[in-house]
Formats: structure tokens, C-alpha cells, sequence
């Protein structure tokens, strides 16, 4: 059978496929290169792919997901070819690229790539030219996406280089299999039968990350086990590598601080003891013999009982310095979490910089500093942490949650994209925002880093829903450029996974850019936060006063009482305001000029604060509220009006994922509604919703068995 | 487009799909209806189908699995047709069948059918009759799985009803998604979703169940949890209930003995105090509201720490009967286990006859006390229980176990039906084999049962390996019909799953029967027992002897010393055979008459015994471990030349598994061979190899992360 016949067919099969078939059940990410018709069709032909790069793995994992992209969406495989033809398609690497392209090479760098709908020998074909061949496979992905996308593919002329050098997933995975905060089943690395068994999966994860530009992967929990440094452990690592470099990602580790004493004996893992240097350093000698590229150590020290630097009176800087002197002969980098509370701290959102604005300047070259978006812990909303901008001789990798631990789970549609935008596009006041800080521009830092704890597992939706796939394919594109708008990620993003039928795309945007608000609306309007319930981080729980840390407690965080509510992080309270830059802090010390979005974060407000909208601050809480609540139902509306547009699988799937989201934001809702009417003792505003329950209720519901703990 | 020429393009599809498209991961089990070729597929063509039957959900899954099936195998699928035409497949149920057929109805009781091609109103037809629409279902699958390996369709006149009432599936599933002795990834039960949202797989799960007449599902883990009787999970329960309804399977919870306690508040389990009494009864009313067809409880009692009514000095019976009454009005059945043994018993393998024998006909109606098929724990090889046969007066019902807890986890491949046969066969010397027992035919009990511990999870060839697929389809061809031949089910099994081409399928039907014994050689010769490594039960711990309890050492079964090898359970030593019928006791009681298989487990013997191979049993034990070896390398080789007669991706994986198993084996053998030298004090026969590595390499390997645990 010739190859076009074979083509035919296939486009045919996947136009014809029974149900059955092929479910639609998400396993291929954005990555589906369904059918196209008409232009888009003719515009995504291939009559061929020319080589013009060395053969590597890289390449050929470029060709074949070209040839795959190609066969799906235009039913006709593209074969490999050694000349220019007209229809062709070549990947064009510096060295071996034909004359005629006329590129700013060095402009592209060692990832980036250049897209060209261009004539060369007198015909007219497409390239994808990049300096090595990681940026070829980049390009792939990017033109493949043009293609997925309805892009004009014939005035083709666009080039791309990362913005951050580091774009990389934390899995906060255990060795037994368990995802501390994952809600998509257990843990994608199979450690059990690794180093032997190589789930076919493993290529898939590389596949969908490279299409992003995804380029490391910390495998291992931030609580992590000295076991993942055991010799067996980097044998499975070492594997997983292995499958993951022709995707042009590297392996990481989250390394226990306390290893030296766990598995080399010793007394101490004190950073300045010349024997523990010599076990880190061994230790570094023996990964990089069998993970030649390893990308260097996570650590989480010193933090919600990690073991640390501080343990023998040392500081964070000792101890990032001392696994960087190990790591530094082969390249590695350590990223040292900045994520630090003491048990004692008057106020927990300001713990971090205390710890580590001291240190800036004494970290060592290889060292990043990782701080995750806010001073708290990933909630629906924070102000961007102080430390951006206020440590410019250290280089800070930004720590973003993709899995939703504070967000309703893996059940709750809540697109991350406008939290990460937020993030991202923060004034910090040091003279630039928060992308200009992580992107190394603004104090000209070489080494940058972006990393999303990952919502991964072996799901076989990957992320527990189809919308969760949304913020991993989020945080990948924004990693990778942090000046996009969320909103042209989302809508790639649907494009490529639902449709590309612009009516239908952007409704389906819409409802996407709509959750984010509609969440912090229905769990923690006006700058609360942390009000969830204990333990399982998923329902709410404002009334928690009983742990043994104070900053455990959401009353800590909201301190509702008769006089009012909000914590007041203003001068005349713990003034934490003052970890900012002057003009933002001047900005937030004032309620009057504090957005509203961050009023309660930082103040302390009586109920009956007149608010800009003219309600009382009792009134604007209860109003954002049933904001959310009417969000979410019409989200439920939107989705349900799209049931032509989508296959029935994934459209009944998410409408019952929204039935659940419409019950539980009225929960959120209610719940706390109760709650704070039961500390304000004030009446519900004329023609408010009083809750379905009594708040007794709402403090009576357990959920032993949540996922992720 | 007409229904034909969308058929011909589906197996135009199958026959052309791209790799990538239809990925050969095993997610479709036995299920999978690839195109047939020749006369095959000529026989199975299907005009179409005339339903002669109500139409309830149940027949609309019949419906929907043969349109898929001949679909798949022909390329056109049949539509319904009100009238008898040339070449229809009818369903017929007793009420509405068309005349002429002439069946023996009553033989085929509530479950069976009959499959048939004769002519009806002068045409050729195929008639599937039963007296229910359950019947029609699994004749339906009976149907396709005689299309898919080859049976001549046209000669076609069989019929089955099934010889045990309950063919159940026992899941050791915990309620936050971990499945113990579960080794194919987390529990398919997303209780957390559920009931909202009900994953594609539930129906899958209920079609590969249904396909073999499996017709219950112990949803929770023995090891159980009061909370799955609480109303939240029970309306989760509900939900699954409502997906198995149509396919015949009714849901069963392992219930907590001291849930009223937990629960309820009382302050006693007390089977004999009313208020306990009292609360089961309003909690099995409580459950059948919500599921009216729910099965019944299983309940593990007084056994490694679950509570029980010897915890209030009552006894089995009187904890089971009041279970009983509770579940009576409702029609439900409690399944009580008898694998107990104290922490003082002189030898562990007698306790559960010791407890049990004397209760024999203390049992309400509706108990049937569920047996293990050895008196140890689910070894490679163990003489059949002694209470089989020995409790005439009560309903026994045979727990196997699917998941290989002690046979190298979902890793090494290990076809379990001829060990499920070999305990179905023995002779209890009490007028019956254990088949008969079970059957009830021998005491003519009509509650029968035969339980096994399900190896599925969310993996997605859903048993961890291809080869593990087998072991929970022999399990449910075997719990129907007890009397199969074990090579007859796995040769259905090959060739619905891998091949029906006569060489290959009878080549890896070949394999698959050596690799039972090569585990038994491997791991547990001639009657060894309990030799695994602590707590993982994965490689081998011969060595252990520090455990708590005596017996849960190695050591306490083997009994190695430098004067031999054994456990004496003869009458000068425990006489566990005295449990066993007169004729069987003789025979065990005497090593000269004890099977060489069983040796050690019944006799404690010198090294240099003489055994009927003419070798010393020193000599042998080694011989018979080289063997097991020797086996895997043959299984290894003969999959190797199955190259060209299965599926690259399939092909490759196993490749992966048998490399693993190859290893291990040597690793049980060597490691087995230098402790029992170590204790014997004997020289390794001549020409024997010696074991790789020092025992204290064996004794420092340590496996923290195993599955399952």
C-alpha cells in the first residue's frame, strides 16, 4: 500500500472511528492532530520532510512527531526526503541549514527557533531552523501547534527563544507511589519496576513537555527520602533520564538534607564539616556517572520539619553553597526553596524574607533561590512574595502550584492561567515586575527558573480532569515566555484540545478565564486566605482555632471578630508591609489604596467599612460570595451550551465535574457565610441567601480519605 | 453514510491504524474483537440482531457487546431487526422465544444459556437463549469469545449454567485509593469523586467481569473500615452498584465487626447484646434502601488485629449469624473468613480447623464461611485446607487469590489456573474433590461460593502486566465451571488476547502452564513454605527469624537445622494431617507416600533422605531450584520467538517483565541455596553453581517502597 493510500485511510479511521475506538478520554493531551478540513487542511500538508540537521534522538523525535502531526491532521504521513522539494518542510539546524534564510541566528539561542513559510531553490517550503537540534524539536511542537491551531500557515514568520533558562515540574511524588497534593491518581514513575520496565507513558510526559518547552523535571518530592540518593534509586533516575533527554529534559532530585547522616553514617550533616562536603561531593561524583546531564538538587530544609542548615546553627546559604561546591564541577544547580515558617513568627507571611533577604549576595553562583508566588502557601489569591526585587545578587526561581491544593482539587474547573499572569506581570517596585525579576533582565541574572509543582499522575486524563490539563500546558507556555497573555495560552490551548471553531474556542475561554475569579470569590473573597479546613486543604473551614500552631489556624489568618475582620499587616500591625519596595508599600499600608482583591490580607477593617462599590465590608464579603457562587452556575450554563461542539464524552465528564463545583462553591459559600455572621453577629443584608445549614453543620463534615495528604 | 460501508471503513481502520492511534497497551483485555480473516470471519458475520426478549438494560448491554464485536471482528456491526431474517442472531429469553428450539430451559437455570445455529422459519440462524436477560449477556460473551478464538460457528450447539452461585471478587481496596497486596496501581474506586462523577471504567470493569460470569464485587479491603458503612459511602457504593446492575454484578462491603462501636456510638460489639444487634439490623435496612440488590457482607473477625466476637468470648457463628439476621429479610448473604490463627498456636497451619471444625452447623442459612485454599497463605504451593470436606453441614466457599502477593507482585509472570485447578481437584477424601465441596454437589448445598483477591487496578492494562489478565480470567472461567481445564481456559485466553494462530497460541499457552512450577521451583520446593523477606513479601527471606511472632518467621515453617529440613505436621510432630480425612491423613502422614511436592510441608526430614529421583534430598532441593531457573530462562526463550506473532509493544514489555523474572529467579535460587548451605553445612553437590553472592548480600537487601505493603 503506497503511502497516500495509507494516509487516506487513516484520516478516514479518525473521522469514522467508532466510540469505542478511540475514546475520548483525554489521554492525548493537546497533542490529538485530528482531522482538519478545508484551508486548514491544505495549509498543514507536508509533501515531505528534509533533514538538514544532524540525526540524533532529538531529531528524530522532531520527525516523528511531524510525521505523526501531519498524518492525523491531513491523513497523509510526510516521508523523509534528502532534497528540496516543493512542499517540504525542513529542519534546519546553523551548521547544515541551505544558504537563503537569512535568520538572526544568535537571536534564537541554544533552545529557541525560527518558523518560515519561505521559497529556497525556488520553491516554496516551510523550515524550522534553530542553532542545535533541541530547538528543532521545539519548533516542531510550535509549528505543529500553528498547524492545531488555524494559524495562517503560508504567511508563516515567527521566531521564539525562552525567556528562562530553567523551566521545570516539581513532582511532589514519594517513592511508594503516593503524590503529596496530587489529586490525578498515584505517582506516574513507576519506582517499583524501574529501571526495568519503561512505561510507555514516560515517553508521552516527555512528548507533552517538550511541546511546551519544558526542560527539567525534579522527580522526587520537596519532602523527600534519603533513599532517592541510594545507588538503586539513581538507577531508576538514570533510566527515566534516559527516556526523558531526546525531549531535552533533565532530571532533578529533591535531595534530604540529612543524607550524610541517613546513608553514609556519619554524625552530622552539618554543611561546614569537611566530611559531610566529601560525602556530597562523592555523592554528586556518583550521579553524574550515571546521569551524566543531571540537573542538580532541590531542597526543602529547615521547613515544616525538613531537616536543615539550621540544625547545627548554620544558615540557608551554607547549606545551598555546600551541595552547590558538590554540584558546580558538573554543571548542577541547586535550587533551595524559600518556603520557611517558624513555629514562633508573629506573622507568618513574613518569615521568608526575614530568613533570606539577610542572605542576598551569599549564595553561590549555582545557586537559585526558589520562592513560591506568595508569602503564604499557593491560595486562591496572594500578593506576590516580598522577596522579588529585594534580593537583586541572587538569582530567584518563581514556584507556582499547578496541582490545585488550595483550589478545589482536581474537581473544581479553575483555570490558573490569570493567577499566573497576576504573578508574572506584578510591579515589584525594584524597577520591574515580577517576570522581569525570574527572566534574570532586571539585575541581569544568567541563571533563571520557573517551576510548577506538577498536577501529574497516572490518571489517564494526566491530570485528574480535562480542564487540570489547561495549567500544566499554562505553566509550561508561560514558563517558557512570561510576557504571554493568559488568555492566547487559553485559547491555543482549547484550540488544540476541543476546537478550533471560534465561537465555540472562545466561549470556552471565557468560561476558563471566568473560574479563577470565581474561585477566590466563593472561598476567599477581599484578600482572605488559609480558611480551609484542616488537613485535607479542601473545604472550607474559617472556624479552625484548635491546631497545635497557631499559623495553622484560619482564624490566625482571617481574625474575624465583633470589631471586624483581616489581618493587619499594616504598620500599626505586624507591618509586613515593609518587606515591599516604598511604593508598594506605601500603596498597600493604606486600605484606601489597597485594591480591594487584597484588602482583608492586609488589614484589619470593621464590618461596617465603607467599601468602594458603597456596601458596608460585611455586605461586599456576602456580595462576592454569591458572585462566585453565580460564576460558577454560569460556567455550568456556558458549558451546557456547548454541547454540540464538543464529543460526548468529555462534554458529560465536565458537566458533571460543574455539578459538583456548582454544590461545593455553595458550600464554600454557606459555610462560611455562617461563620462569619456568627462572629460579626450581624443580620444577613436585605434579600440575601441565608445558608442551607446551620454552621454546626458545615463544622460537623470530615472527609478522612481525601486525596493527596 | 449506511451502516456497511461504515463497518468496512472500521476494518479498513483496525487493520491500517498507525501505532500511535490504537496503542497496544493491554487496556482492552480479552475484549479486544480484532478483525478476523477467511472462514473465521465469514462465520462470525452477523446479519442482525432480533431481540426476542424484554429490552431492559441488561439486554441493551448484550446488544451493544455484540454490535461492537462483529463490528470489530467482521467491519460491520448488525443493527436490530424486528424479524427473523437469513443469518440473525437472536436473543432469546424463555417467555418470548421463537419456537422450534427445543431447549432443555430448566438445565440452564437463572444464569445459563444455550448457543445455537439451526435453521428457524426456514433460515439459518444463530439463537443465544436463557431464561433471564443475565443469561442473554454472558451468552452474548460466550458467543463472541467462541467468534474470537476460532470455534466453527457454524456447527455451533453448546450450552452452560454456572456449577457455583457466587463468582466474586474480593478487592483489597482502602477507602484513600491504596490497594493492599495490590501491585497494579491504585484502587479502580475513585471513592473521593464518587458518586458524582462515574469514570469510563467502571463499565469496562463490569463488561470484563460479565465476559466471564464474575457476578459480585467485594468493593473494600478485609481489612476494613467502619466508614464504608457510613451514608456518604454508602451512596458512593450506590453509584457503583447502579453501573454493575446491568451486567449482572452486585455489590458486596467488607464489614468492620466493631462498626457499631465505631459508628453507632454503643458501647459494645457484643454480637449477642440487643442494642448491636438491633443497629446491624437498621444498618442493613439503611444499605438496601440505597442499594436493593447489595450482596452482602464479608467479614474478616478476630484475625491480625480486626476486631471480632471472640473479643466479647463469643464465638464465629455467633458473630456471622448475627450478620445473618440482620441481612436475612433483605435476601443478603454473610461471608465469614476462617483465615484466623492465634499468636500462640503451636502450628499456625491447624488453627483455622481448630476454630472452625466445631462450629459446623452452627451457621444461619444465608453464612458461608470462605475458606483460603491452603491452611497457610496463599503460597506458591500449599496442600489443599483441611476444612474442606470437613464442615458438611455448612457452606464452605474457596478464596483465591488472584493478585500474587507471594508470587513475584505483577513482575514475574506466574499463570495461576493450574494452581487454581490443583486445589479445585484434590481429593478430600470426604466422597469429593474441592471442586465438589464448593460445587455443594457433595453435601447439596445450594449457597456455593468461590471468592478471589482481585489484582486490578488503575494501570492501564489494569493488572500490572499483560500476563496478569490471565490470572483474573482463569479465576472467573474456573468460579463458573470449577471442572475447566486450566490449558483450555488459557488457550481461550491467548487467543482472544494475543493469537489464534494454532502454533504460536499453543506455544504461549505453553509457557504459561510451566510457569507455575518454575515459581514453586524457584522460590518454594517440595512443600517449603513462607520463605519471603519481611513485610513485601517480594524476594526471599529464609534467614528471618526476628519477627514478633514465631510464626510469622521463615524459620518457623522451614525449620532448617544442620540435622535437615521441614516442618513435622506428621503425627510425631504437630499432626496437622489428623485435620485432613483418614485416607489423606494416612497418606500425608507417611513421607514415603507424601507427594515430593508437599515433602517439607508435612515432614521434617535429613539431608541425605533418599528421594524416589535417587538424589539426597539435599541434592534435590538444589536440583529443583536449578530448575525453576532453568524454566524461566525456556519461558524467556520461547517468548523470544514469538517475535513475529505479537504486537511490537506488547512484545517488548513482556520481553522487559521475563528479564526481571530471569534475574529474580536466580536471586530467589541463590539466595535460598546459601542460606540452606549455611545451615545444612554441606557442600553444594558437584557441578552445582554456586550462588552469586555471599548470604550476607542476600540478608542486606532492603526494599522500603514495595508495592502493595
Amino acid at each position: 500500500m503506497t503511502t497516500s493510500f495509507r494516509g487516506l485511510v487513516v484520516a478516514l479511521m479518525l473521522t469514522l472511528l467508532p466510540a469505542w475506538a478511540l475514546a475520548e478520554d483525554g489521554h492525548e493531551l493537546w497533542l490529538r492532530y485530528r482531522p482538519l478540513a478545508g484551508q486548514a487542511k491544505a495549509q498543514a500538508g507536508v509533501s515531505a520532510i528534509v533533514l538538514a540537521a544532524p540525526a540524533s534522538s532529538t531529531t528524530q523525535a522532531a520527525i516523528a512527531e511531524l510525521q505523526r502531526g501531519v498524518a492525523g491532521m491531513t491523513g497523509r504521513e510526510p516521508p523523509l526526503t534528502p532534497r528540496i522539494k516543493p512542499g517540504v518542510l525542513v529542519l534546519a539546524a546553523r551548521a547544515q541549514a541551505p544558504s537563503g534564510l537569512h535568520l538572526a541566528w544568535d537571536e534564537l539561542g541554544r533552545e529557541g527557533y525560527a518558523l518560515r513559510r519561505l521559497k529556497l531553490q525556488g520553491q516554496d517550503v516551510t523550515v524550522i531552523a534553530a542553532n542545535g537540534d533541541i530547538g528543532l524539536l521545539y519548533g516542531s511542537f510550535a509549528w505543529l501547534r500553528a498547524a492545531q491551531t488555524g494559524a495562517d500557515l503560508i504567511r508563516l514568520d515567527q521566531s521564539s527563544a525562552p525567556k528562562v533558562g530553567l523551566r521545570l515540574l516539581n513532582h511532589w511524588d514519594n517513592l511508594d507511589g503516593h503524590v503529596e497534593r496530587g489529586y490525578s491518581g498515584a505517582s506516574l514513575w513507576d519506582w517499583w519496576k524501574l529501571p526495568d520496565i519503561l512505561d510507555a507513558r514516560y515517553v508521552d510526559y516527555a512528548r507533552a513537555n517538550a511541546s511546551l518547552g519544558i526542560n527539567g523535571a525534579v522527580l522526587n518530592n520537596v519532602n523527600a527520602k534519603a533513599d532517592s540518593l541510594t545507588a538503586p534509586y539513581l538507577a531508576k533516575a538514570a533510566a527515566l533520564a534516559g527516556v526523558f533527554r531526546p525531549y531535552g529534559i533533565k532530571v532533578y532530585l529533591s535531595a534530604r538534607f540529612s543524607a550524610p547522616v541517613e546513608l553514609g553514617g556519619l554524625k552530622t550533616s552539618d554543611p561546614l564539616d569537611p566530611a559531610v562536603r566529601a560525602w556530597w561531593k562523592a555523592k554528586a561524583d556518583e550521579i553524574y556517572k550515571v546521569i551524566p546531564d543531571f540537573g542538580g538538587f532541590l531542597v526543602k530544609a529547615n521547613s515544616e520539619g525538613q531537616p536543615g542548615p539550621q540544625d547545627y546553627g548554620r544558615n540557608h546559604a551554607d547549606g545551598a553553597n555546600m551541595l552547590a561546591e558538590a554540584l558546580n564541577p558538573h554543571g548542577g544547580v541547586v535550587m533551595w526553596r524559600a518556603f520557611v515558617y517558624a513555629a514562633d513568627a508573629s506573622d507568618r507571611a513574613k518569615q521568608a524574607y526575614a530568613e533570606f533577604q539577610p542572605l542576598d549576595g551569599k549564595f553561590a553562583a549555582n545557586v537559585i533561590v526558589q520562592v513560591k508566588n506568595g508569602a503564604i502557601d499557593f491560595q486562591p489569591r496572594e500578593p506576590f512574595h516580598p522577596l522579588f526585587g529585594a534580593m537583586p545578587k541572587t538569582p530567584l526561581a518563581l514556584e507556582l502550584q499547578i496541582t490545585k491544593e488550595y483550589l478545589g482539587f482536581s474537581t473544581h474547573l479553575v483555570h490558573l492561567g490569570p493567577l499566573f499572569e497576576e504573578v508574572l506581570r506584578a510591579d515589584t517596585g525594584h524597577g520591574g515586575t515580577v517576570a522581569r525579576v525570574v527572566d534574570g533582565s532586571l539585575e541581569k541574572h544568567k541563571l533563571t527558573a520557573v517551576a510548577g509543582v506538577a498536577n501529574i499522575g497516572q490518571d489517564r486524563n494526566w491530570s485528574g480532569s480535562q480542564f487540570d490539563q489547561a495549567n500544566w500546558y499554562a505553566f509550561g507556555r508561560l514558563a517558557w515566555d512570561p510576557d504571554l497573555a493568559s488568555a492566547a495560552v487559553a485559547r491555543d490551548w482549547v484550540a488544540q484540545t476541543f476546537t478550533t471553531r471560534p465561537a465555540a474556542r472562545d466561549a470556552i475561554v471565557q468560561l476558563m478565564l471566568a473560574s479563577r475569579e470565581a474561585v477566590v470569590d466563593y472561598m476567599t473573597p477581599l484578600g482572605l486566605h488559609h480558611l480551609m479546613d484542616t488537613g485535607h486543604h479542601y473545604g472550607p473551614g474559617p472556624w479552625v482555632n484548635n491546631l497545635e500552631r497557631a499559623d495553622w489556624n484560619p482564624t490566625y489568618f482571617h481574625r474575624a471578630g465583633r470589631d471586624g475582620i483581616g489581618f493587619d499587616r499594616s504598620p500599626g500591625g505586624s507591618n509586613a508591609v515593609a518587606q515591599y519596595a516604598p511604593s508598594v508599600a506605601r500603596r498597600f499600608a493604606d486600605p484606601r489604596t489597597t485594591p480591594p482583591e487584597l484588602l482583608l490580607w492586609f488589614h484589619h477593617l470593621p464590618w461596617d467599612y465603607a467599601m468602594p462599590s458603597g456596601r458596608t465590608l460585611w455586605a461586599e464579603l456576602i456580595a462576592r460570595y454569591d458572585r462566585g457562587v453565580a460564576t460558577v452556575d454560569d460556567m455550568g450554563r456556558r458549558w451546557a451550551a456547548l454541547k454540540t461542539d464538543v464529543d460526548p464524552e468529555r462534554h458529560a465528564e465536565v458537566t458533571a465535574y460543574l455539578a459538583v463545583q456548582a454544590r461545593e462553591a455553595r458550600w464554600w459559600r454557606d459555610a462560611c457565610v455562617a461563620f462569619f455572621q456568627s462572629v460579626s453577629g450581624l443580620p444577613l443584608p436585605a434579600g440575601t441567601r441565608p445558608p442551607e445549614k446551620d454552621l454546626a453543620a458545615y463544622k460537623a463534615l470530615r472527609f478522612g480519605f481525601a486525596p493527596g495528604r
